[in-house]
């Protein structure tokens, strides 16, 4: 394998132009995307024409440099380092001299290693000054607001300025909300690469993408193409799943090209390094790969703390027993050792390890349902009560939380999940997979589970995990990512709008007006798959006219005939 | 245009076995799709294995004769008529010697018509005979069950027998709902081709697919594949919405071939007789056309009646003014005339006529919001009081009642929709489209709208009408048609699964027992659409062994590794 030189990658939005908000308290500046819209022109029964200016509109960009046709990117230097100096001029951690985990300083010795699939350039990692606290969570219960909490609050409003709406998220409700432990912003300090984000419930919902090569399939470079992929479709955080060969080079190549925050599950890792033989597993090596992956810059892991020996003779009532590989791994670790997981044991240890590099911690919930049989069950909710103790432990490191939910749910399951979640974690932000609400969807469980996704995320789920309509069936190729993405785009805006973000409407209100209008490339281009929109028109024989709509004709089109009235004032 | 002679159409499904359930009170036999599984397969530590008979599932099925080899089907001849006897039996109505409708002489009596585009074989309607009520409602009323209502009371169980479930959905129960008007059987005596089935909110949630032709595109031929496409994928009633060039001749294709109700909306018809100038529309045309369709056999009318002069102001304010076509074209008559909609001033008559073929009433919603910005507004529920006091009207003619409802609803606001519907139409069927939880999602608006339709499903809406993925763009080709079924069947068994129906999670339990025990190709047989779960599965190389999934790869499998502690007993 050999990570040929390629040229940059650019994403493109079409009629869109890339802008920078400026920050009033630091000196930064927020990436966005403003969408530029036709006239409005109407005609009037005189057959004069009378035109009106529609506002662009500014749309929350999750594409990073990518879309900037000022910027030039290229995979094998990285991204530019946004946060580097912020990070610096805090003055509280230290650039090391070398990295500190032992896989890590074998992998870079190996010369054939470097020349074949390494990532070029080596940055040698930066760790918390002895006796510092560097979580954006400690800063914020010390009442400092950061430039990464100004930059999310300038993000979260960016619907509205335009407009004139009033900005209602202020840095200072940002800083209250990660003090509270309501929102995280995962922001390694060795990921300056990634645009900050914030994950809450009183926030936009957020997507993730799951990516990551396995032994069976996959390259590096395809994993980079998807990671910009999905960046392009409005993902906001990526999960690196892979299991397979060269797990470390895909993820530094990855995190060294991504503007949005990396997570991975490091019991991945840890158990690839000892071929799969469970028995191998120890709390040394899972400790050595997370040392090795917070100085790679990974901003939240997940961890399956939660998941103890005593609930494991609570699945064998399961049709479906446990389908979170992590919790499988470590059911079989403990069943074998007939001892306490692991990571339970060493919870308070993993916490002083993450804490000196800001990692957040996702709770894992290693037996989330697999089936609508097994949901809301003992199992799965005995768990959750651990993730909740687990939480106010993590709390006191000021570590930051996110909480893994489920899984297969049916609607009418969903709230109680919420609920108990809220209650147990006292208000950690919520980040579920689906829910799936039916079992007999493969090949659309993107579909069944985005059902679940906006119901969630409407009651107070914070961030919804993709599910691609592979699910279940096969590893997703790019127009999977793509199907996946989408469908939970419109999840969390579903959700946005029925919790009444301020501003999540404006986008829905000017596309709804344009197709009024007729003014079709503006509909496209307002759209979450401007392409796909357009291809889809096109299909149709591209035989509409610019007054009335393909599926109606001429003399059937609603919006015509309406639009006659109201133009000619005769209502 | 010529309709080619075509070999048979087949259904088929995997696995899969056409089987008749008798009644008992009548001499019916109901259709249904028994799909036969593996054994599972264990392997214990000794090396044993063992193996366990899987009870096959019996699954409702909407494809008619065309799914039973035995069955040789012949669009020339159309589906063999499997409810005259009973209609017969019932002594009540008589059959005319010619048709009643003035267009439809005109129309047979042109030579070249019939020898190209028409549908073969004349047969002459069936009406009521002089003073009989023949609905089902009537019967419902006077304390009979008719097969109709036996025959849904079965197919509404159908998942149960074979797994000892006691059924739960009596014929008298299924009379009762009737006879209250919660629940309609939509079953024209002139149709009696199609198999009974039944929308009600205590019943199985129904999927419509609209089809149809319009002056822009699409064939008859094409028509009649979509519909027997539709029934494949398992939409329980279609929509004729043609506006084209022989909107009747491509009708009577339709209906002579579908084994499941055809819905129309006549005011379509009605505006094509007269070149689409809506000055010309009249209540005698209207009524004309209105005959001609009951005696062709469709089984339900969307009819625009509770649209009134009054309201029309209430749109001015609105982002996207009028989206029904039937509501924009009686609004632009009221506007021109200056005087009442004249199916609201003709409502009597409109029952008189339907009564007497037992054709149900599909009050339509011609105010219902196109944006987001529009929901749950005053033209809206303006329009649902009117339809609340239509629906008591008809039922005073015993004429059948569905209410349609929106259209574009965020959803925070869909369950006063609900609510308000079931109070102000006293408890008739809900009958939605979507609604779509959002607006930016063209392209993908069979994703926006089936989370809304699955929960007002859930809330209590007795059928959906699909959105297809052209939705706002163009019109469906056959795979848009099978992308929004299989959404919105989607939508329809998650509603079904959280409102407890009886047996309907059945099907998802061996489904994710299939799943844990690697039985794959059970695993797609027992989805929604086989054929596109294979599809994938084998577009991910084919690599999955028999003992892990395709996305873990053998070491990192979660149900290999609990099923392997479950199967031997560790845990």
């Amino acid at each position: 394998m050999c990570i040929k030189k390629k040229k940059k990658i650019r994403i493109e939005y079409p009629s869109s132009e890339k802008i920078y908000m400026p920050g009033e308290l630091h000196d930064i500046r927020v990436g966005m995307r403003r969408i530029h819209l036709t006239d409005t022109v109407e005609k009037k029964e005189n057959k004069k024409q009378e035109r009106k200016f529609n506002l662009p509109v500014i749309v929350y960009d999750t594409s990073g440099h990518y879309s900037d046709p000022c910027v030039v990117t290229d995979i094998h230097k990285g991204l530019e380092r946004i946060r580097e100096k912020w990070i610096e001029d805090r003055n509280d951690t230290e650039q090391l001299e070398g990295f500190s985990s032992h896989y890590c300083n074998e992998r870079i010795a190996n010369i054939r290693l470097i020349n074949n699939v390494c990532f070029p350039i080596i940055h040698f990692p930066r760790r918390a000054r002895s006796g510092k606290n560097i979580t954006q969570m400690y800063y914020a219960k010390q009442g400092i607001i950061t430039p990464e909490m100004e930059y999310v609050s300038i993000r979260e409003n960016v619907q509205n300025k335009d407009l004139g709406v009033l900005s209602h998220i202020t840095p200072e409700f940002v800083r209250s909300e990660v003090a509270a432990g309501r929102a995280i912003i995962p922001a390694n300090i060795n990921h300056p690469e990634a645009e900050p984000m914030i994950i809450g419930t009183h926030f936009l919902v957020k997507v993730n993408t799951n990516i990551g090569t396995s032994t069976l399939l996959s390259s590096i470079e395809e994993e980079i193409e998807k990671t910009v992929w999905s960046c392009k479709w409005g993902s906001d955080t990526i999960m690196d799943l892979s299991t397979g060969v060269h797990i470390s080079e895909t993820r530094e190549w990855i995190i060294r090209n991504c503007p949005i925050p990396v997570g991975t599950v490091p019991i991945y890792q840890t158990l690839e390094k000892v071929n799969g033989n469970i028995e191998q597993l120890s709390w040394e090596l899972y400790r050595d790969v997370l040392i090795e992956q917070c100085e790679q810059g990974v901003d939240y892991f997940t961890i399956h703390a939660g998941l103890l020996k005593d609930s494991l003779s609570l699945i064998k009532r399961r049709t479906t027993g446990i389908v979170s590989r992590g919790g499988a791994i470590l059911a079989n670790w403990m069943n074998l050792y007939e001892k306490e997981n692991f990571l339970y044991t060493h919870f308070d240890e993993i916490c002083e390890i993450l804490k000196q590099y800001d990692v957040a911690i996702s709770l894992g919930d290693g037996l989330r349902p697999g089936s609508i049989a097994d949901s809301n069950d003992a199992a799965q909710f005995a768990e959750l009560k651990v993730l909740g103790e687990l939480t106010q432990k993590a709390w006191k490191h000021h570590v930051q939380v996110l909480i893994e939910g489920p899984g297969h749910v049916p609607i009418n399951k969903v709230k109680e999940n919420m609920d108990k979640q809220t209650r147990y974690c006292n208000g950690a932000p919520f980040y579920t997979l689906g829910p799936l609400t039916i079992d007999i969807a493969p090949g659309y469980d993107h579909i069944a589970s985005a059902i679940g996704a906006a119901q969630i995320a409407y009651y107070g789920a914070s961030m919804v995990c993709y599910v691609t309509p592979k699910e279940h069936l096969g590893l997703p190729n790019k127009e999977d990512v793509r199907a996946g993405v989408i469908a939970y785009k419109i999840a969390a805006h579903a959700a946005d709008i029925a919790k009444g973000h301020p501003g999540a409407q404006i986008r829905d209100d000017s596309l709804s007006k344009a197709r009024f209008d007729f003014r079709w490339r503006d509909q496209f281009n307002l759209s979450l798959d401007p392409e796909k929109a357009l291809e889809q028109y096109k299909a149709s024989g591209k035989l509409a006219e610019d007054d009335h709509c393909t599926m109606c004709g001429p003399h059937f089109c609603a919006m015509k005939l309406t639009k006659s009235m109201v133009c000619n004032e005769t209502l």
